[in-house]
Parts: C-alpha cells; sequence; structure tokens
C-alpha cells in the first residue's frame, strides 16, 4: 500500500525552484525531499499524470523527472507497481572534522620564508599573458615527466651563471617543490638498492622526516663551525645529504677543506651527495660560494627551489642530476603524479630568460640583508645570546647562554605574543644535551611589519634576559 | 716545480668575458680552463701578482678570483706552496640520454583528451588578472595540503549542482591531476589494511597499475552491457573502483539495479566504491546521470577533474570522501608533496564562481557531441564494426569483427600514417580471448583538424576492411 504521500505538495512546492527549468526543478525538489526524510524508504510516490496535475506540470516533465532519479538509484520502478523512493541516506552523514589551514601569525619570524608580500605580481602577470598568447595548443595537453624543455634550457644557463652548476637541460627534473622531488630522489635511490643515509644534524627535521619515510636508515653528520664534519663519512652511507652554501640551521658554509673531502668521498665510496641549496641567491658579504655540484656533476644531485625566491605556493622547484639517475627520478615523477603543472613552468622559463627573476632576486638579497643587520644589531644588546653563521640567507640561529632562558620558555613567550619562530631544539636528531637556540628568520614579514616583529622579538629577550629591550625600532 | 703555464695567457685572453665584471669573467675564464683540461689537476698557477700583469687586471682582482675558486673547489691554496688547480672532473662527464617529451601526432584521436585547442585563453588570463590583483599575499606563500578554501566551495557548489554531489568543502581534497589523487588514496587505504581492491574489466591500465602499485592485490569486475558486473563483488574487497557514468573504456552507464546493488554492497561489508566520474560532463542524448556518491555519500568516493574540460596540463582535480577519510588522505597528500601550487586553484575557483566555466563546458558539449555523431556516421560504413556505449563522453569503443583485421595490423596502419589512437587488447586485465577493438578519441584534434583525422581512420579501416572508405569528410 502507498504511504501517506499528504503535505507533499505543500513540501514539493516550497522547495521547487524553476529557474534551472521545471524538470530540474522538480527532480532537486524530489531529491531533497528524500534526503531530508520527507519522502522516506519505501514511499510510493504519486503516479506521473497525478502529480503533473497536482504541480502543475506536464506528465513528460514529471516521467521524466521519475526516470532521471531513477537512474540516479534514488527511485526504484517496478513494472506493475509504480515508483517508490529507494533507501538513501539522510543528508549528510555527519561532516568531517574542520581541517584549519595554516594561518599567518601576527609577527612572522619563521625561517625559510621570503617576503610574499613583495612577490612580483605584475611581473607573473605580464609572463603569463606572453605565455598564453604564445602559447601553441599542446601546452595545455599532456606534459612531461621530466619538465618543460623550456624551463630546463632556462635554468641549465640560469644555475650555470649565478650558481657555478654544470649541467645541460637533460640532467634537469622539475617537481612539484623540493619537498617532492627530496621524495622522490630518496624512493628512487631506495629502490635502487641504497639503505644509509647520512643527514647534517642539525638540520631540516621536515626533510630529515622524508629520507626516513623513504625507506634510509638515517644516520647523524654531525656539523661544527666549519659546517658538516665530512671526515666522520664512511663506507657505509648511499648518500649524504647536505647543506653546502648555507648549513641550515647554522648558517656556516662548508669549508673548502671539507668540500674537497666530501668529494673524495664521493669519488672513493662511490656515495651520491645531495646539496640542497635551498636559499644560494642570498649572500650578502662577498658574491656566492659557487655550488659544489660543479665540481663533482657526476657525484652531486644539485636541488633549487623558487620558494625563497618568489614563494612556496608555486610548488617549483628542480634537481640537477647524475645521468645515471635521470631515469629512475623521472619515473619516480610519471608514478607520483605524471608531471608537474605547465603554466606555471613556463612563466618562471619567461622570467628567467627575460631577467626579470633576476631582477627580484637583486632587489629582494638587497632588503634582507638590511633586515640581517638590523636583525643582528638588534639582538647584540641581548647578553649571552650566540648568533651563528656567515651574512646570508633568511634566518640566523642565535643560540642560547647555558643557565639563561629556556628555549621552551622563550618559544611559549613568543607564542603568547603572537610571534612566530623556531626553536633549534626539533632540528636536531637527539636533542639530549645538544645546543638549544632560536631560528629567527627575517624574510617572511612585509617590509612594514618587519620592524613590529622585531620589537615584539626584543621585548620577549629582554622580558626573559631580564635585560633592557635593545635599542627600539628604526 | 710549476706545470708548463705558457699559452695560458692566450686560452685566458680568448674566455675572458668581462661583460659581468672582471672579477666574474676571470673566474669564469678560469673555471672553464680547469673544467677543459686546459689547467689540468696539480698546476700551479702564477702568483697574484703575475697574472695581474698578464691580464691587465688588479692584483685585488685575481687574488679575490682565486680566493673565490678555493671556496669552490677548483682551486686549492697552501700557505708557502701558492695556488694549484684541484682535481676537477672534466667538462660534462656524459649527457643522459635524451628523454623524448611528448609529441602530438599528426592524427589525434587518443581517448580521454580534450580539444586544447579550445582552452579557453582569455578567460584563464582574466581570471588570472583577478586572482592576482586582489591577491592578500598569503596567498603567495605556504598552501593546505587538502587544498584552497576557495576552490572547495566553489566545487562543493558546483558539483552538487551539476552532478548531484553531495559533499561540504571540508570533505574535499584537490590533488595534482586524478593520477596522483588515485595513488594518495590507494596509499592511504593500504595503510589502513585494505587488501583487496575490485577494479574494471576491461578498465583503464594506468589506473588498474596505480591500484596494484600502491600495494593492492586487484581482481577483475567484469563488465557487460550494463556495466560492471556488481552482483560479482564478494565480501572480499575493501574497495571497488568504477566508472559509473560512462565505463571506461565501453561507454555504457551502470544500470539503475546494479547502482543500487553496489551501494548495498559498499553497505553490507563496509566496502569502498571509488566512483571516477572522468567526463561526467558529457552526455549528449539527455541529462547526464547524477553521480553515484549523492546516494552513498558516506560509502562512495567521487574524483573528478578538468582535465577533460580544460585540459590535463592544469594538473587539477578533487576527491569527494567520506569523512574519516579526510584526514588520512589529507596527511598523504602532504606527505608526497605538500599541497598543490595555489594560483591554478584560485583561478579555477574564480571560473567556476563566475561561471566561465559552466559556459565553456557549455560549448565543449556542444563540439563533441557533433564530433560524435560525425564518427559513428562515418564507421557506420564499416561492416562488421561494432559502436559500444551511450551518446557521451571523448571516446567511442569499436570492437572489430571475429575473422576480420587485427587489432595491431589495424594499429599498425593508423601508426603508419600518423594516426593515434588506442587499442583494447591492454585495457583487459588477462586478454586471452577477449574482445579486440578500437578507442577512438573525439575530442582531441582541433575543430580544423578533427575532419581530416577522421578521413585517416576511414582509409585505415577501408583499407584494412577492403570495403568502400565509407563517405568522404564533410
Amino acid at each position: 500500500m502507498p504511504k501517506d504521500w499528504s503535505g507533499s505538495r505543500l513540501d514539493l512546492h516550497l522547495s521547487l525552484d524553476t529557474a534551472g527549468g521545471r524538470r530540474s526543478g522538480l527532480e532537486s525538489a524530489l531529491r531533497a525531499a528524500i534526503r531530508e526524510g520527507r519522502l522516506p524508504a519505501g514511499a510510493l510516490l504519486p503516479s506521473t499524470r497525478g502529480l503533473a496535475g497536482e504541480l502543475g506540470l506536464s506528465r513528460g516533465t514529471v516521467s521524466a523527472a521519475y526516470g532521471q532519479l531513477a537512474e540516479e538509484g534514488y527511485l526504484t520502478t517496478r513494472p506493475g507497481s509504480g515508483t517508490s523512493v529507494a533507501e538513501v541516506p539522510r543528508d549528510l552523514p555527519g561532516t568531517a572534522r574542520h581541517l584549519p589551514g595554516p594561518r599567518t601569525p601576527r609577527h612572522d619570524l619563521r625561517p625559510g620564508l621570503p617576503d610574499v608580500a613583495a612577490f612580483p605580481v605584475r611581473a607573473w602577470l605580464a609572463a603569463t599573458r606572453r605565455v598564453l598568447t604564445h602559447a601553441r595548443p599542446e601546452v595545455f595537453g599532456a606534459g612531461e615527466p621530466q619538465g618543460r624543455i623550456e624551463l630546463r634550457v632556462a635554468l641549465a644557463g640560469y644555475l650555470g651563471r649565478t650558481r657555478g652548476v654544470v649541467t645541460t637541460p637533460d640532467r634537469i627534473v622539475i617537481t612539484s617543490g623540493h619537498y617532492q622531488g627530496l621524495g622522490l630522489l630518496c624512493g628512487a635511490l631506495v629502490a635502487g638498492g641504497a639503505r644509509v643515509a647520512a643527514v647534517e644534524d642539525p638540520g631540516h627535521n621536515a626533510f630529515r622526516d622524508v629520507v626516513r619515510r623513504a625507506g634510509f636508515t638515517v644516520v647523524a653528520l654531525p656539523v661544527d663551525a666549519r659546517g658538516a664534519r665530512t671526515g666522520e663519512l664512511t663506507g657505509r652511507e648511499a648518500a649524504a645529504f647536505l647543506t653546502p652554501s648555507h648549513q641550515y640551521p647554522t648558517g656556516v658554509p662548508l669549508c673548502p677543506g671539507r668540500r674537497r673531502a666530501l668529494c673524495a668521498w664521493a669519488r672513493s665510496t662511490g656515495g651520491l651527495v645531495v646539496e640542497d641549496d635551498y636559499d644560494g641567491e642570498y649572500r650578502y658579504d662577498r658574491r656566492p660560494v659557487g655550488a659544489l655540484q660543479g665540481v663533482a656533476p657526476d657525484r652531486v644531485v644539485y636541488c633549487g627551489t623558487v620558494s625563497k625566491t618568489l614563494g612556496p605556493a608555486l610548488r617549483l622547484a628542480w634537481m640537477v642530476l647524475p645521468p645515471q639517475l635521470v631515469e629512475p627520478v623521472t619515473r619516480a615523477k610519471r608514478h607520483a603524479d605524471l608531471y608537474t603543472e605547465t603554466l606555471g613552468q613556463l612563466v618562471l622559463a619567461d622570467l628567467i630568460t627575460t631577467h626579470a627573476y633576476d631582477r627580484h632576486v637583486r632587489a629582494a638579497r638587497l632588503r634582507y640583508r638590511r633586515r640581517r643587520a638590523l636583525l643582528l644589531d638588534r639582538v647584540a644588546a641581548v647578553p649571552g645570546l650566540v648568533a651563528h653563521g656567515v651574512p646570508a640567507g633568511l634566518h640566523t640561529l642565535l643560540t642560547l647562554p647555558p643557565g639563561g632562558p629556556a628555549e621552551d620558555d622563550l618559544l611559549a613567550r613568543c607564542a603568547r605574543r603572537g610571534l612566530a619562530l623556531r626553536g633549534l631544539t626539533e632540528l636536531h636528531h637527539d636533542p639530549a644535551g645538544r645546543a638549544r637556540g632560536l631560528l629567527v628568520g627575517f624574510g617572511a614579514p612585509s617590509e612594514r611589519a618587519y620592524p613590529a616583529a622585531l620589537d615584539a622579538l626584543l621585548t620577549v629577550l629582554a622580558d626573559a634576559f631580564g635585560g633592557a629591550p635593545g635599542r627600539p625600532g628604526p
């Protein structure tokens, strides 16, 4: 027997929105009524003729709507017994808990971020227009796992000119950010039989996790004032992951003797050096030291990115590989996501070729140089704090004096003021008994916001160290 | 003793390009001379005073260049014994073999590709300008692993309106193409204990490989004229991967009874249905059947992409997930590449919100509808060929009559004419004794190129089948 259909007319009428057509409006109304439980499972629907009359629609419209909903699974039609409502879950059965997106802190002194307020919007837009206007249609079709040839050609020239990298375009693989690239490289190495990796200690903990997750056994490569202690490498490690130009987080470059020792290690053991040149564009006291890759292109993977120059949102990075690794890494890229999106690659190639990228980097370098000087000047007033590293990059490591304020206390005080930075502890492989400190980034804030961020930092330090808050901001 | 330095002046002079400054030019010349072997390892360099005199440079310039190259590892400086050339590999030790990029065939009838010559360049550019002009700087900073909220909000509305998908933005995860999304989903399912997956047979072989590579044991889910035979699912499968709206490659929709059976299987066994709605925008004879997800949002993952509407180069796709899968899939995305690039997401969100995306899809639908009719009209003249599937999508499956031309022979004939399409064989899990056929895509060519592509196909078919070449193109 049909269930009670009374009241349906009002319900359906209420939600009958015919802006998209009568049939569409009826379908939507029926779907909603079924989902909300107003038309329960098993309910027999009126005949098409009956409902058409009730709603002032043609019988064909109702019939078509019933057919559509039967196809979609909302209704069941059995010959001889009419159309009834199928088992359908009521409405949305509980939404997933909200995953909050990243929030920008009030004072952003996190290391490793550039000033995104200085993103070259006009240059990017102009390059996009050039690329889209002159694009052959194929650029919107399937891409290349290794990356667009236009970008690889532009990078081969740029990296040779600015970083002393020795490469041809066919040795470059484009990835959706260095994080992805590192994962693909590690996956290819482990698939090829590699087992043990040396990783700088302290070093970037997220990248250490990537190396470990790929299947490597990670051994610590200790870092001192001359960079990673390459003399501690043995024949056991298949690969050594380093930041030779500007060690993360200590900020010291790998000294010439150790660069030589590292290359000798790679040659004699067949080990691979992975050179993360994460902020190689930024050296403030002298010309940057060329990439290690230029001295041993057959044993070094060179990794670079636009994340510190343009912004991480673009997800564009590159690896320059020894020849035997090009195919395995390209295959890993294809297996991961086929290829990196094309438009961003072409726009970046255009910016590099037209030197707009150089101009942007040069302006950024001047800005960050001033910011670093200002930071060091201010913290010099805090007794016991020691600033490490050469004038370079987007952050400075400040180590804390023994017996002074604790790192976690300082981080908590910063957080309470809306000030974001990082502690040194989590960057040690095993933090027990190791130095404590703060990594202060000077790249992220806008030019306007930077002085207030410094003031906030100095206020926290003065409170914690019990001294004067340093000189006020400019 | 110093090695012979004679001739060095000429060599260095020849390559001394001082456009970038004297010191830089000297450094480049020395690097090149060392790499090319003109300055061999161990060679003692002239004193800074001597070289400065030879080249007409200041002594400070030469000294600075020596220092720079020592830092970079090209030179070795030992107190008391001067500066000598270090061990550096000569030039580039053999470049990697060239990995050819994708080439567009002369006649492109590959299935699953849209006409990229119709990419909405002006609309995309206008949306890019709006996005970049109004962007808060944070959009260039770190993104969200789940995808930009702007795009998830736009998609929740769009998918509800056009595909009957029931979702809120917090159930959507944005990925860099469906291929990546499928890999991430499978990885998360396997990590959660899933072991056996049912995959349509025939079905997309590249996607079947993704499922298998993630660690699933793949079982075949046979397909007949009413779609996948869902009655053959048992309690063993943790997940079933289907194309319910337009089965790939047969082109049939899953019939209402089997849609119900599939949902019942999912509810009773706890199995997950993965609905690949790869070309759900294109139905030509009626309104599209709504997504299966709308009937069982708690048991169905809905997958969509812009690859068939705008182009695969954009690498933008989405998954609508049951609540319990949002966190594991988002974590898998973060581990893979942190997040998908931001600008493309914001531009797509703008296109959807301003309905430019709808307009583009509607125009494309009319175009492909005409093309499909033209294709079927032409191949109807070839005796024994059977066209399958409903009027939908971007391809048609033509099966070959027993005793007629062989699939591999036809594919070879096509290749010789520069005509690209696909064979059915590789889409079977086990091709032995299964139907042979051609998958003919009608999306990829430009409007201008399509008639010639059809002519080429019909010529091949006429040659192979020994009949008349069908009617000539319009």
